[in-house]
């Protein structure tokens, strides 16, 4: 199959939306036709409109294109969002209203009732609210959202501890410069320090985000998993991958082997349909005793992967370990893409 | 009073070494007037047998000093001991049982029942266990200890915490380099990176140190406090200072000021003592959101003041906060010349 | 003598602003009375204005003063400028003209014929412009400026060598991202990384500026010093501290121990005259091999001393060597001190 | 053409050895059969042998294969070596001896008179000593080296200057920690600093093996080109990419226009060749003012490609800018596997 889907970015200019451009760079079904931005972009080439921050050569085609009003109009029926949370609620609306089908990073609609908050491998069954949605908010089209960057990756290592009875998490995250964005984190913040503290309620995030993701379907909405989440987030200098030191507490008391084995043979609908974007593993347990780390592990199955590492009994709760993802593909651009490829072969794009 | 008391230092050479010398060399008591090093370093003037790594710069009196064996002999009463732990246990007790006061930084002796694990802020009594010590051991001198450099920080903000039925303490760390020594850390594996993992037992001794600097004078020994510590440690690229990321369980429901105010009026007997090296306030609470930070408070009254900053409820038990403290100033060096400081002003060097 | 002279900050909550604070808290002269910011700021304690980023803590009596609007009228005659040069301009002028004394760390004035350029070591004689200063302008107060952050300490290393006949200077700088201001260089672009550019003109600011500093006073104006300079500037993930990689042709053929000598028997006015904030020794020789580096020298000297080390003969010119500089301190606030310092014993105030 | 040819690695377990794994992992025609390292390897599984430090998983046969004497025997007669050059001498020339190909890393031969110092773009026929490097050493296999990681950026950028009329070349490097092996730099020295001076005449190589590198074939020898090269290096806080800073002396004064359009047009026998290693374009030019920086530019065409960036008339000399190149891939062991196919392909092997 060629890439004969065309889509659009929203935010094509920031770094979310670079990240899109990116990883559709040679993708076998999605081919970025249109790109929307802020005001101060449109009209430009794109290359005259974005300074480009990736390693990844920028494709001549895609420098060349025009970056378009972010409205609907001539845009493609599938849509990318990276935009800002302080104007993807009006935008993205907008374009669900006008039929299309709003694939957004943003968090503007991560938690209304009738918006599936998806992580493909955890809770492709979400997508099912879509029709509640349509209902709900009159629009022609929808909008299907992915998690906070932080919490894809406790989420996913979460999930196959349900079954062993989850009930309490504490965690704390490690969080790499690129979760802020371009410019971002001031280097003189963040060389040779950290920072306890991420704005924009980043450990509220993780603490509800987390629940509704783990959640079942219910009538219309989502019956959140009753465990409880405290988050503690930092921000360290690194420059890609998120950490998190994770306590969970467990109704059951399964042996660490046992966890480790329900880890590794996670797997979920991505793996199913064989889509072009998942791991073929979803969670990977390193047995050296000093893994996962970023520099190391965040780019593994092209960054869609996630690593745990360290799991051992906790004297407190019942089990401690570490996890780590690549917070602006996993966490970001890629679970979008993800979304829309599980969309795409479930029949609903 | 001039400094007037003769002091040597053990393992002057490595980085806890030469931190000694730093520290002490404007000290109003102490005078190093005795460097022992290693096999390789004896015989040589230091500045030959030592590459000085800080950015104070060394004393010529200090420069020009030959390095002697370690070993009991013209050595001065005092010795401060940065020893590594491989060799610590014999040498150290080389120095006790020929009469010598043994003030280390090593780890081997801080968890044997009659030596004190002294932090002069919280457990200044403990020094009453020299005696029990002397009967044990049979020495005419003895060893005092500090707490791992992680775990000072950690105990000195449990510390005022007791007072509201302290009974668990899950702690996430993010650990600077400087204390892994030198060399240490390779570049290659902590440059934009973190790592999960400190080796040497790092998660064992907080667990279990913090418990007997917490700890009551019993008989002979320390009777441990009752709460339990569930520790996690990570190493990230800071150059000074740990982190610690807290969540604690308590009996009593304190408000968030209550706690902050405990911390804030919280002294110990070098306060008031008004010993050389001690804080004026031994906890302070910053109040912005997004502190403490290795960059700007480490440092913070000469590195030994311990910063604590967001104070808020926890989900999953009672509160989270951050403690920061400067790891080989408060969590190395200075802590064992604090703990000279206290025995000197109570009589018992 | 008490801190008796009244001045104020111009440009107070930027970076360089905040560093003249932190360096005056305790100076013998100087008493920081009067602070000017942008619009933003005017009317706010200082505390509210601007967010404290140095790791010296902030005085009570500074956090509490009002933020007044950058203008004069109630200002001291003396002010220090640390604005940006997209205002210094017409701001700096406005005080020069209501009779001021504007010591400034801005650009704007440097090149002006009758404005000095002043290393007070280097050139203290080029105050005698202040006279024509006065007759061109019509100014009833005067501007004095110090050069860029890098600028200072390759004049300094070069001043010396005028004696040898110094026709030209190749140099490549690895500058720090405090040279940048805040919030400057995102770290996304600089953690793990460096640029081999820097905005603004940089280059053409150490290629012209370094010949006014090492000329002589001629009528009405400073006739260059002969030489040439071609400047290549870096940006390297260092919080503190320029370092120059500098090769330089003189006419002469002195010997390596001749230039160290050179160095290092240099001294200037601020050291006759024993001005508080000058180094003893303003250029420092470092005969390790491996120095000087941002983390073990930047702060010698209070930030104010200059360190030289690698000097060896260069096969294409005649010497190679390394210098290294504070750029806040000895390349800007401490500079700006040390110029107002030298007017004032010099009776210019 | 299926991956044919049986290869051996020597210095298998350190940085150079494992890129040298992760380089050939996929390769079209070599396949590596044989590792050997030192004592303390033999016998062991490479992956019980070796801490395996790069992000490529490493795979499965070679982590199995057991580490062999460092000697010859039943090894490939295609070896590549990333010996440490304290050992590299005598095993090379062991193996050189016995009839093998040695296609070494390490500097021990590269400025032996028949020794080629081989960059296959620059100086493809200095291949042709190898007829009196057999009659010189009585060999029946042979040594072709490349050069220093950081020599080859830099004599790439120099290799189409040579028809201006190249007289001078003054250069800083500002270079990556990976140069350094592992454990290579301690992160204490490198974090937040910059080293100005790299151990093991790392100045004199660029000085020395440029000019053999951009001389012609000679009688038994290479001519040295009539160049001189001044070189001062330093370290920074980089995971992997050379930068340079050069200024170079022209005969000629060709416009910046003209000397990028050499650059860009340059090509070598790998590009003719078409080479499974080689760059489709060695030289790439970024017009962009900032660039070329390590994190965006290294990894350009698989680590092979060399950027050069900020081309500029220089006040002193001709013209200045910047070189960039991956030195563990470029720099080391995509440098010799490049060596290999060229002389795989010119029948040498």
């Amino acid at each position: 199959m060629s890439s004969s889907i065309p889509v659009g970015i929203l935010g094509a200019t920031g770094m979310v939306g670079q990240q899109f451009i990116a990883l559709l760079a040679n993708h076998p079904w999605f081919k970025v036709e249109w790109l929307g931005a802020s005001e101060r972009s449109q009209g430009k080439k794109f290359k005259d409109a974005a300074a480009w921050r990736l390693a990844n050569p920028l494709q001549d085609h895609i420098a060349n294109k025009v970056v378009e009003h972010a409205a609907p109009g001539n845009a493609p029926k599938l849509m990318f969002s990276g935009l800002d949370s302080s104007v993807a609620g009006e935008i993205e609306a907008a374009f669900a209203k006008a039929g299309h089908i709003v694939v957004s990073n943003s968090r503007n609609y991560r938690m209304v009732d009738t918006v599936p908050l998806l992580i493909p491998e955890v809770n492709a069954d979400h997508l099912k609210l879509l029709k509640a949605q349509s209902e709900a908010q009159g629009w022609k089209g929808s909008i299907i959202t992915n998690p906070n960057c932080a919490t894809i990756v406790i989420a996913m290592a979460l999930a196959p501890l349900r079954q062993f009875g989850l009930k309490t998490t504490v965690v704390t995250t490690l969080q790499a410069i690129s979760g802020a964005g371009y410019p971002g984190v001031p280097s003189w913040d963040i060389l040779g320090n950290v920072i306890p503290y991420i704005g924009g309620g980043e450990e509220e995030k993780i603490e509800t985000e987390t629940l509704k993701i783990l959640g079942s379907l219910g009538h219309n909405k989502i019956d959140n998993h009753p465990a409880r989440v405290s988050a503690a987030v930092t921000r360290v200098p690194v420059q890609n991958g998120h950490t998190a030191s994770i306590s969970v507490g467990l109704e059951q008391r399964p042996s660490v082997e046992a966890v480790i084995d329900a880890w590794t043979s996670f797997r979920g609908r991505p793996q199913e349909l064989n889509l072009p974007t998942a791991p073929p593993q979803p969670l990977v347990y390193l047995h050296e005793a000093n893994r996962p780390q970023p520099l190391l592990d965040a780019n593994r199955d092209g960054g869609m992967g996630v690593t745990i590492g360290r799991a051992r009994p906790c004297p407190i709760q019942t089990l401690k370990f570490v996890a780590h993802g690549h917070n602006t593909i996993r966490g970001a651009a890629g679970a979008a893409i993800l979304n829309a490829e599980l969309m795409h072969r479930e029949g609903i794009l």
